[in-house]
């Protein structure tokens, strides 16, 4: 069955890959099944057609045949029960890398999706550059934690998992904000993560984009 | 196999269940599983001890044989595959339940958590009052999605499910806030949740706790 997922028509970043298209692209890739994109303004986010998809108006959205799924959390597991690659067959193995990327979104997302609002919606307040630091705190208390985890290994628990994928796609959120160089297992983390075939593909798609819209070089 | 969750010796909250326990237990009640709780104090979460076994020092950790989980999603997504009663048998319903597990974790709990975080942290601070309007309406923007996809049936997608359990008890957090009241279909469904006699028994047994500890009435 076809897969379309969708995707912004014009990118929030330049075609840096930190929109939530790029995770599911980039699981699509780790299982090997193809996808088609349908790709929106921001406009037509907002229409019922696509709240009907979407009920929140995000991307992505993903189609298979009669199933419609929304949230990139659940889109990935849904991937990665179906095809091998993405999760490990021992069943207490496969909750801990669903512990992760739960952890990924809940835990670890949160703080920087806080710290990331600000930038667009409170950059013209009198509190902006004295709350800043305050948010700075809060995502490096949990970046100490993850590293003190992490330590030395690979990844998070065993081989690579979606909770890898995850984890890596939700601190590349993080990529230009000076707050990852505290913690080099972090960033050789993310390099190990980026330098997955898989990973480079998917990114060159979703660039791909961008390029063809006129917006990246 | 026995299960033990740990919960906070003393609540935050004075024995309201806003904790996140409290999904847990309700998902075990729901399941017909017995658990053990291990009581922990605020020091005891930052313990390298405990960290072991759950990596930002949150509750609930959740420990099964060999098996140790963290993040209530995750805990309950294992609990649900387990057990009857958490999610629909037919594939496709399954996966989009889990879709809005995802969605009450990663969209609707962010802009909430985001605005109880300056309740403890900055009330202090010269902007905290000047701000609260623009976290309220975060929430609120969140709120009026989730209100027009339920619209006026019972439960989010056919009968109820983690989802649901799960968006329940992210919304509950808002009780209080006054931003509830503008959606009367959120405030009849969390109504719907804790009318579940499996949720009146998670309930009781938190607030247990918080009774014996003299801590509520």
């Amino acid at each position: 069955m076809t897969i379309t997922i969708s995707a912004f028509e014009r990118s929030p970043d330049g075609g840096q890959g930190m929109a939530r298209d790029m995770r599911v692209r980039w699981a699509l890739e780790e299982a090997g099944q193809p996808y088609q994109v349908r790709l929106l303004s921001f406009e037509a986010l907002k229409e019922p057609g696509y709240k009907a998809l979407q009920p929140f108006g995000q991307i992505p959205a993903y189609e298979e045949g009669d199933l419609v799924l929304f949230e990139s959390g659940a889109i990935i597991l849904h991937i990665a029960e179906r095809h091998g690659g993405l999760l490990p067959e021992d069943p207490n193995a496969r909750a801990r890398a669903i512990a992760w990327m739960f952890a990924a979104l809940n835990t670890v997302e949160q703080p920087i999706v806080e710290r990331e609002i600000p930038e667009y919606l409170e950059r013209d307040k009198s509190w902006y550059e004295a709350r800043m630091p305050l948010l700075d705190e809060r995502v490096d208390h949990r970046l100490g934690e993850l590293s003190i985890r992490l330590g030395d290994v690979e990844w998070l628990d065993g081989a690579f998992s979606a909770g890898d994928l995850l984890m890596v796609t939700v601190l590349r959120r993080l990529i230009g904000s000076g707050l990852l160089e505290r913690y080099p297992n972090l960033v050789a983390y993310i390099a190990r993560g980026e330098a997955r075939p898989a990973y480079q593909r998917a990114f060159a798609d979703q660039l791909e984009v961008f390029k063809q819209s006129g917006q990246a070089d």
